[in-house]
C-alpha cells in the first residue's frame, strides 16, 4: 500500500518544477494575472479539453503541436482567446516565440487562457509582462492566484506518494473554477505536475478514467466553456512509478479540486453531493445525478434551505432515466424523506430535513430501485450572488 | 382562406361550453383556486401530457379512462396530487363521484391539478367547494384566474374562425404558466375548447403537430413538471370543420399562450425569440435553440442587458450540434455582432446591441452555416426575482 502525504508547493511540489504568478495589468488593482509552469527537463503530457465545438485558440494550438514533449505553460486570465479564428493562434505563436528568444531553456511551450470570449489576446501586455518571469521561482501560491477569475479563493494541492519499497514520487496541482469566467463561460483550468516516471499513454489512460468521476461529475451551472483544460505534465525526475498509487493520487487531487471548484461556484453557499444508487445502469445513474445537480429548481431550493423533496422526485422523473415513484427513495444525509411510495415528510420530520439543508455540505441520496447503476455528482446552490455576478459581469 | 377574428370568452367562447372559477381556501386571501370547464354535450378530446416519468395522479387517472368522451374538467391549484401513488387516484375518483352525484349532467369527468408535490389532495375542501359550482356560468376570466399559481397575469384567448362558405366555428383556451409551481415544477396547464366538428384522431394529430413548435419550443427553466397538460375538448356543436383553418387557429392560440407563459416566467423581464437557421438539420437547429433558451449564462446576461455574444457562441458550441466559428453568425434583432469569423463587436457597435437588449422582447438569431435546419424557441431572462420566488417558495 502506498502512503499519500499532503505537502505544500502546489504545482512546484514535484522535483524540477517551477512556477510563478505576476501582475501585468490585465486584472484591475494590480492583481496577479499571468502565470507560468516550467520544468527544467522535458515532460510528457496528458490532457483533456472541453467538448465545446467553439474550441478556444490555445486548445487548437496545443493540438496542432501533435505528440510533443515540452517544458513550459503560459497561462493568462481576463482573455479566453476564443472565437478569434486563425488570428488567435498566430497571436499565441507570436507570444511564445518572443518568450523563447528571451528564455532559450523553454522548449515547445504551450498556452492556456481564461476570460472574455471574442476579443483578441492583449499580446503586447503579455509579452512585456512575461519578460519579467524568473524561471527559478517556485511560487505555487502566486501561480494559483494568477489564474483566478471569479474564484474567491485559490485552489492547489500536492501529495508525496511513498511506495512500499521506500521510493517515492510527488504530484501537485492548481486549478481555477467554475464560476463562469468573464463574459464567457464556466471555464475550468487544472494543471497537474509530477516527477513520477510515467509514459504518455499510461498517463492519458489514467487521466481519462479519473476525469469521469471528478471534473466531469462536478457542475456549477451546466455550461461547458470554450477553454476547459486539464493538463498533466510528467518530467520523470523521481525515477519512480506505480500505476495504482499514481492513479490514487491523481484521482484524490482531481476530486479535491473539482469539489473546491463547486464549493467556490459563483454565488454558491453549499456543496451538495448527489448520490444515485440502484439506477437501471451506471449511465442512467449519471444522467439522474447530473439532472439533479443542474436543475434550477433544485439549486434554488438548496439556496432557500428548503427540504423540498418534491423537486428532487420531479427532477428524477424528468431526467429520462427509468424510474417509478413506487421504487424511489430519497434521503437528505441520513434523513429519509420519501421511501418507495410512502409520504414520510410531515411537520415532525421537516426540522430534521431542514437542519441538513442548513449545512454547508451535505448529501442528497436517491435510490432508484431499478437496477445496479451508481454515480456520484457534485453541485451547488444558486442564489442572488450568481445572478449578480453573471448579470453584471461586463458592465 | 379562413378569417380568424379574436373574440372574448376564453374557454367559454365556443358554443355549449361553460366555465367558472371560485375560491375554496386553498390559496390565501380568498383568491380563486378551483375551476371547471363543462360542455352541455359530450366532447371528443385530444391531449398531450408531461414526459416526466413521475406522472401526477390526474394524468394517470385520465389515461386510465381510455378512449372516452366526457364533458367536464375539474382543475385545482395549490396541490399537484403528484408522488401520491394509488391513493392519489382514489382521491380523484372520490371527488369526481361526489361531484357526479350532485350534478347528474356530468359525464366521464376528469381532473387536472397544479401545486405542491407529495401531499395528498385536500379532497374535503375541494368537494365542499365544488358543490357550489353553477354549471350555467360562463366566466372564462374567473376560470383562468383560478388556475394561476405564480403567474402574475391570467392567460386566455379565443377566435371565431369564418370559413369561405360562410360557416364558422369557435375555439378558445386558457393556460397557466411556467413559472414553477409550489415546491413543484414549471407546471404548464392549457385547456382548449372548440365547437368545431372534429374527430378525435384528426384533433390529436393536429395537436401533436402544434405542440412541437409552441409549448415544446418554450422554456422558462428547462424543468419538466409532473403535471404538464394540454387538453383539447371538441363538442361539435357548430357542425363545421376545416382542418387547415382549425390547425391555423389551434397553432395561433397555442403559440400565443406559450409566449405569454414565457413572458410571465418567474422573475422574467424579457421574452426572447431564439431563431436558429442553417443548422445541419431541423433537429440540430432545435438542439441549439433550446440550449440557448436554457443556458443560465445566456439568461443572466439577458437579465443584465449585456450584449454578451461570446456566451451565445459558446452555448452554440457546447450544444453538441455541428458548428464552426468560421461559419457562425449572430444577430441581436437587426444588429449583427459576429459574422463568420469576423469580430464585428466594438465600442461603436455596442450601444446598438445594448439598445436591443433593453427591449422587453427581441430576437437572437444564430446562423450556423452547416445545412438547412431551422427552429425557433422562446425563452426569458433569469433575475433576482426567480431566485427569490424559488428559494423562498415553501417558507
Amino acid at each position: 500500500m502506498a502512503i499519500l502525504t499532503m505537502i505544500e508547493g502546489g504545482v512546484c511540489a514535484a522535483s524540477g518544477f517551477y512556477a510563478d504568478g505576476i501582475a501585468i495589468g490585465l486584472k484591475k488593482e494590480g492583481a496577479k494575472d499571468l502565470a507560468f509552469i516550467y520544468s527544467d527537463s522535458l515532460c510528457v503530457n496528458a490532457s483533456v479539453f472541453t467538448t465545446n465545438k467553439m474550441t478556444a485558440a490555445p486548445i487548437r494550438h496545443f493540438r496542432e503541436q501533435g505528440n510533443f514533449e515540452g517544458n513550459f505553460v503560459l497561462i493568462n486570465a481576463k482573455n479566453a482567446n476564443a472565437m478569434t479564428g486563425k488570428a488567435g493562434i498566430e497571436d499565441i505563436n507570436e507570444v511564445l516565440h518572443t518568450l523563447q528568444n528571451q528564455f532559450p531553456q523553454i522548449q515547445n511551450p504551450v498556452m492556456s487562457s481564461t476570460g472574455v470570449i471574442g476579443v483578441r489576446l492583449p499580446k503586447e501586455k503579455i509579452v512585456a509582462g512575461a519578460m519579467n518571469f524568473d524561471l527559478t521561482h517556485r511560487d505555487g501560491v502566486a501561480a494559483s492566484e494568477a489564474i483566478m477569475t471569479t474564484d474567491t479563493f485559490s485552489k492547489r494541492i500536492a501529495y508525496e506518494v511513498a511506495l512500499e519499497d521506500g521510493t517515492s514520487f510527488r504530484i501537485g496541482a492548481m486549478a481555477k473554477g467554475a464560476g463562469m469566467i468573464n463574459p464567457a463561460m464556466a471555464t475550468m483550468l487544472c494543471f497537474i505536475t509530477t516527477d513520477a516516471t510515467v509514459d504518455k499513454v499510461t498517463m492519458q489512460t489514467l487521466l481519462d478514467e479519473c476525469v469521469h468521476t471528478t471534473f466531469n461529475a462536478a457542475s456549477v451551472d451546466g455550461d461547458t466553456s470554450t477553454n476547459d483544460t486539464v493538463l498533466v505534465m510528467a518530467n520523470g525526475k523521481s525515477g519512480v512509478f506505480e500505476a495504482k498509487a499514481f492513479k490514487e493520487a491523481l484521482e484524490k487531487i482531481m476530486l479535491f479540486l473539482a469539489k473546491e471548484m463547486v464549493r467556490d461556484g459563483e454565488g454558491a453557499t453549499k456543496l451538495v453531493t448527489y448520490k444515485v444508487t440502484t439506477a437501471l445502469n451506471n449511465m442512467e445513474a449519471e444522467v439522474i445525478a447530473k439532472a439533479l445537480s443542474n436543475s434550477l429548481l433544485v439549486k434554488t431550493a438548496l439556496y432557500g434551505e428548503d427540504p423540498n423533496w418534491g423537486r428532487i422526485a420531479s427532477t428524477v422523473g424528468a431526467s429520462g432515466a427509468m424510474c417509478d415513484e413506487a421504487t424511489l427513495s430519497i434521503w437528505f444525509d441520513e434523513v429519509c424523506v420519501y421511501r418507495q411510495g410512502e409520504l414520510l415528510f410531515n411537520d415532525e420530520l421537516e426540522p430534521f430535513a431542514a437542519a441538513v439543508m442548513q449545512k454547508s455540505a451535505f448529501m442528497i441520496h436517491c435510490d432508484i430501485g431499478q437496477g445496479l447503476g451508481e454515480f456520484i455528482a457534485y453541485g451547488c446552490d444558486l442564489g442572488h450572488e450568481y445572478v449578480k455576478i453573471n448579470a453584471d459581469y461586463r458592465t
